[in-house]
Parts: C-alpha cells; sequence; structure tokens
C-alpha cells in the first residue's frame, strides 16, 4: 500500500512533536507500506515570516512574500528527515523544485497544474520514507508560489491523486469530522463517515477541518481521505464517494460560521442587469458573497442583502460606495452582528420537511431567522450572533445527531 | 558596467543593515550599472539552524543539513527584495535552483561545476536588481549543496567570472586588507592593493578577510577583487594579479594563527617510506598537516614534528596512537601553546635576506622560534602562544609596514 500523510503545523511545533510524527510514519513503514509524509510549516514560523517581512515592507511583492514562505516548510522537511534518520530510517525531504510541484502562477493563491512523481517514486523504490514541503509550488518562470489558506492539505491529496495512493490521511487535532464543532455543542458526535459533498458543504460553512480546495480535488480524483487524530490512533473519519446505506442519516451535521457580515443595499433600481453590475462590482475586486436575498422595495425600486466574509466587509463597502452613481441605490447598511447556521446532509435531497423541522426548532427556541438559502444538501440560515450557540445546541438536538 | 556585491551575514543582520545594503545597491544601480547582489544568511541565523538540528539529531545527514542551511541565504535575499521594492526599485531574489548554480555532489562542502547565466541575464537586461542566494548550489541529483566555509565569496568570484563583471566587490566590517590584524597591531596599515597570491597566503595563514578559494578562483579567473567595508565609503582594497611596480614592497603583511597545535613524532625507525606512511594515515582521514620538520634521532631513529589546526589534534593523536604498531614510532608528544607567524609578500623572491631580517628581529625581542617553513612569499615561524602577538608587531615594524 502507499498511504500519504500531512501534518499541519502544530505537529510539527517542536522536537518533541517531530518525534511523534517520526514515529507515526515508522509504524506505517514498518507494515511494508510505501509513506509519503506532507508537512506544513512548524507551529507559528508562517506568522514569524509575514512579521518579519512587514517590518521591512507593509506591502511586500508577493512574489518575494512567497520565495519567503517556503523556507517554513523546507524547515519542517528537512529537520523531520533529520528526527526519521536519529531512529534508523532511511528518509528523504523534497521541495517544491524537486517534485517538481507544478502551479498555476498567481503568487499567494496557485493552483497546482501537474505534479512529476519520477523522483517520489524513485525515492520510494529505495525504501525511503519522503517528505515533501506542503503549500508550496513552483510556475513557468521558474518562480516559488504558495497555495493559499489550507494549501498543505491540498499537496497532500494531489500527491496521493497522482500517486493514485490508497489513502490520504489528514492528521489534526481533533479525531475527525464532528456532526458539530464539540467546543460549541457539548453532544456532537463523531462520523465514522461522510460524503465529499457533505464534507465540502461542512468545509466551506467553518466546520474548518478540511479546506475546501483539498476536498474538491479528493472528490475530483476519487482519492480516499482519512481525518484523524494526530495525537491517538483512534480511527478518524473517511470522506468518500458514497456512504454507506445503513449508516446514512438526513442530516450529518450542524455547522456555524460566525465570520459572515450582511451588507443590505437599499432602493436599488428595478431594472434588468441591476443585480448582475452589483454583483460583478464585488466580484472584479475579487469579493466573494454568499447567502443572497432580493425583495421588492417602494416605487419600482428593490433591496438586496447578501453576506460577505468579515475580512471583505470594509472592501466591500468601498468599493459599493464608489460605484453608487453608476448602481443607482438609496443607502447601504451593514451588520456584523450575524452568524451563519448550516445543517448539511445528503439524506435531505429525498426527505421533504427537514427544512420546516429546522425552522419549527428554531422558533420553538425563540430564534429569529434573518435569512435563508439552501441547497441540494444544506440548508443556511442567518441568525444573530447572541443566538448562534444556543441555535446550533437546539438544531443539532432536534435531528438527533447525539447519537 | 557589471558591478557583482557580495555582503556577510553581519551586514544583512537586521531592518537598518538591510536597508543599508539596500540603498548601497541603488547607488551603484542608479549609475547606470548592472548589479548582482550575493548574500550570506542574517547574522547568526546559520548558527540557529545548526542548534535546531542538532536538538533532534546530534549527526544529522549532511544532505538534510544542507537542505536545512539553504533556508538561511533565502530569507536574506527575499527580505532584501523586499526592502528594494519598498525603495521604489525593481530587484528579484534568485536561489540556487533559479540561477542555476551547479556544484559537485559533496554535501557540506560542495564545489562549484557550472553557473547558468540566462536567468540572470534576463533580469539584469530587464533593470533589474539581482539577489543571489550565496553559499548553495545543486548537484548531480538535484539536491541542494553548500559550499564550506567561506562560501558567498565563491559564490559571488564565480558569478563575477561567468558574467564578466567589472569587479566584484565583498564588503566586510573592516576597510580593506590590513599589513597585520588592526586588533593585534595598532600600527597595521591597510593595502590599496595586493596581488592574489599574497592574498591567499594571508588567508591561509588567518588573516580571514577572504576565503582561499574564493581567491584561488578569482585568480583563475582573473576576476578582479575589491574588499571594503559596509559601513562606508572608502576605497577598500584592490585584489588583482599583478601590483603596481611603484608599490611593491618586500612583504606586504604580517599574519597570526593562534589556532595551530605542535606534534612531535618521536623514535620513528629511519627509513624509507616511513614519513609517507605517517602522513598518509592523516591524510586518509582528512587531516591537514601544515609546517614540517624532519631530525635525526638516536640509533637509526628520526622525529617528526608537525602542525595541525586545533579542532583536528584530537582526532590527529588518537589515529596515530592506532597505528603505532604499524609505524613504529617510541612515542607522542604534543603542544597546544604555539602560534604560527608568518611574512608575506611577492617581493620576497628577489630580495635575500628577508628571512635573516625576521630572524634577528625575532633574536633582538628574545623571542625562541620553535619551528620554520617557507615558501616563495612567505616565511612561517612557531612561537609560543605567550609572545605572538609581540613577535607580529616587532615584525611588523621592522618591515616598516606601518607606512
Amino acid at each position: 500500500m502507499l498511504i500519504v500523510k500531512k501534518f499541519g503545523g502544530t505537529s510539527v511545533a517542536d522536537k518533541e512533536r517531530i518525534f511523534n510524527v517520526a514515529e507515526r510514519c515508522i509504524r506505517e513503514y514498518e507494515k511494508g507500506n510505501d509513506v509519503v509524509v506532507v508537512l506544513s510549516a512548524m507551529g507559528k514560523y508562517t506568522d514569524e515570516l509575514i512579521a518579519k517581512a512587514r517590518e521591512i515592507n507593509p506591502n511586500p511583492p508577493r512574489r518575494e512574500m512567497d520565495m519567503l514562505f517556503t523556507i517554513g516548510e523546507q524547515m519542517s522537511v528537512s529537520l523531520t528527515a533529520m528526527a526519521l534518520a536519529k531512529l534508523g530510517v532511511r528518509a528523504v525531504s523534497l521541495n517544491a523544485f524537486q517534485v517538481p510541484m507544478n502551479t498555476t502562477s498567481i503568487y499567494g493563491n496557485a493552483r497546482i497544474k501537474k505534479v512529476d512523481t519520477e523522483r517520489i517514486r524513485h525515492e520510494l523504490e529505495d525504501r525511503k520514507i519522503v517528505i515533501v514541503t506542503g503549500f508550496q509550488g513552483i510556475n513557468k518562470y521558474n518562480d516559488y508560489t504558495t497555495l493559499g489558506r489550507g494549501g498543505s492539505d491540498t499537496t497532500a491529496v494531489a500527491l496521493a491523486a497522482v500517486l493514485n495512493a490508497d489513502a490520504c490521511e489528514i492528521y489534526t487535532d481533533v479525531d475527525g469530522v464532528y456532526t458539530a464543532d464539540p467546543r460549541l455543542v457539548p453532544r456532537a458526535r463523531k462520523l465514522d463517515t461522510i460524503t465529499y459533498d457533505e464534507m465540502l458543504d461542512l468545509a466551506a460553512l467553518g466546520a474548518g477541518v478540511l479546506h475546501n480546495r483539498s476536498v474538491e480535488m479528493a472528490k475530483k480524483y476519487n482519492v480516499p481521505l482519512v481525518v484523524r487524530s494526530s495525537l491517538n490512533e483512534h480511527e478518524g473519519t473517511l470522506v468518500r464517494g458514497v456512504a454507506k446505506k445503513m449508516e446514512r442519516m438526513i442530516i450529518s451535521g450542524v455547522a456555524l460560521d460566525e465570520n459572515a457580515d450582511r451588507i443590505s443595499v437599499i432602493g436599488i433600481r428595478d431594472q434588468p442587469g441591476s443585480a448582475f453590475k452589483l454583483f460583478n462590482v464585488l466580484a472584479k475586486k475579487g469579493i466573494n458573497v454568499d447567502i443572497i436575498i432580493q425583495s421588492i422595495g417602494r416605487h419600482g425600486t428593490k433591496d438586496i442583502a447578501f453576506t460577505v466574509a468579515h475580512e471583505n466587509l470594509r472592501d466591500a463597502m468601498e468599493t459599493l460606495e464608489n460605484s453608487q452613481d453608476m448602481l443607482g441605490f438609496e443607502s447601504l447598511e451593514c451588520n456584523e452582528d450575524v452568524a451563519k447556521l448550516s445543517i448539511v446532509g445528503a439524506g435531505m435531497m429525498s426527505n421533504p420537511g427537514v427544512a420546516a423541522k429546522m425552522f419549527e426548532c428554531l422558533y420553538n427556541n425563540n430564534i429569529n431567522i434573518n435569512m435563508i438559502a439552501t441547497s441540494e444538501i444544506r440548508i443556511t440560515v442567518l441568525v444573530a450572533v447572541k443566538d448562534a450557540v444556543r441555535a446550533m445546541n437546539a438544531v443539532h438536538d432536534t435531528f438527533c445527531l447525539g447519537d
């Protein structure tokens, strides 16, 4: 078997943890398996590099920022190779130039295009544990790029895909994927399996265990993903194409995203193209918009409300203010005191009344629903931040997710 | 003109110094010159990396050590590129994969084989300041190597050679090459020019301004080297093939090396091959031997004494003890309380009596000479450590090096 294992920054934060990772890899290796390890930068090292850069240039060129970032993973992989050598196991560390890991050209947010497997296969045939820098790639100019948030997960899945690995294990500080964040919902339960689609919706909605792009890639190439703890030997959660029938529940999880703000555009002209123009202006600035509601206003106008991630709020408001004449609206409002609560589950499609059950639950708990959005496998409502955790627990209980 | 500038670790140790380097490069750039900058790792960063590695593995694989080391220079070059961007000048940082800088395969002590100039030339034509990582290369396995002590000087000279640069400026914390170490000899004087050969002997003897390999390479490719201060605009010392006639002195400098220890092999069999066997045993262990003296002993035996670098003393003694039967000597002695004092100068060849003048000076100052070795352009004596600095000043005065 060929197993790809990915460990995040906290898993390699210090000497003890690096040896923990090394020992874990050796246990797999000693079963006779081929082991490829993907590592992030140690602990808060990337933050330290950002601080170093900003001290010199508050607005550093992205190309040079990526040149600086990539040293973080190179440190992790070389130190881990040394730990494996100390434990008597042959290992080799490889950076993006050595793999090579080819990406698109956009610094800070590149996408993997092509992964060469020759060097890795050669080292595996030589019975070495191969340790690859996560998060980084090289572009057509032969410059370093980085893959953006959660990039190391994506590196691991890409390697698992091209190497046709038997599993891609993502190690984290929790035991797997839960029906809800256990820090917020005490009765949350760990799932044994979940589908890619469910995982995608949970990831997008702030479950935060896996990054979206890595799940999308796993789905596309049908890579069996396992989310498990680096601190114990528990089985974790298997993410795959189709869930077992017996296990399938109507909904598999509840997710909360407190990082959403609501913007309302009041009194926009009710004419064709007005919504397009509005969201086009935001898209050009790279601002993603979520839940959208349009309602009829007075005197031939309408109101459009939507949510944006908190870090984009100021930018979105400024962009809209600067476009007021062109878009022709009356006023703007924003509300930072909102949270997105979602239920996710592939079983929803064939079970009518799920939405109604959720709304009833919220009504019974006297929680006001601000906005609603639905897809085939999720229902999202916007509620006040003060109600969010209470709402989450109530919904979790209503759907008997605890067990 | 194309100028290669090399700055060591202290010159890029913090934000202020990085900006100092950046401004210095911009002044050159604004004259209309092409500027290639070679940088070492910041301050004591390489030492920090060694400590990190040793914490994990006291005897780390050299390949992984080089993988770890190379991040030091990558940090320097990316941060300096950011500083140049802040000052409004276009710059690009390049590592050994991007140059590419091809070396032999030996990790930790590789030699430069071939430097590709296409990328650098392209960036220079684009009117960018090009910042290259010193000290590092890649070998035929596509792995990082490092060039050993003083490696960044060698990188700079190699780049100056292949780019046919008009000058290779080595920036340091002193104003240039002195007739003796100014910290030990208060009347020491800065030299305006010195030949490659003189510089080689001074470097080998512990003057410590430039590393031997970089001077050898500069001589081979006739690269005009300038040693100057990063802290002021003084002219520095030009190192080149032939010194100007008018300036040529009999000797150009006095060097002291306190890092030498003396080993005496007593009563070795006086038969053909005994000296060969002795030094062969040491050479196999990679131990370099300097000044050698052989004298007749009693009863068909002889004594052989020589010096080794202090870090090799223990290893050399153990090696010889283990080979006592094979080499057939009576006993071993060692003396750590010795220093090598040398005078160096191309003028020596055509000036008989230089050695006599040196020995007379030492005799007048009541300094005992332990051993003597000479080459065409240098005379070295071994003296007691307690006499060393006094001897150095006396010799410096005798040859009127002060002015």
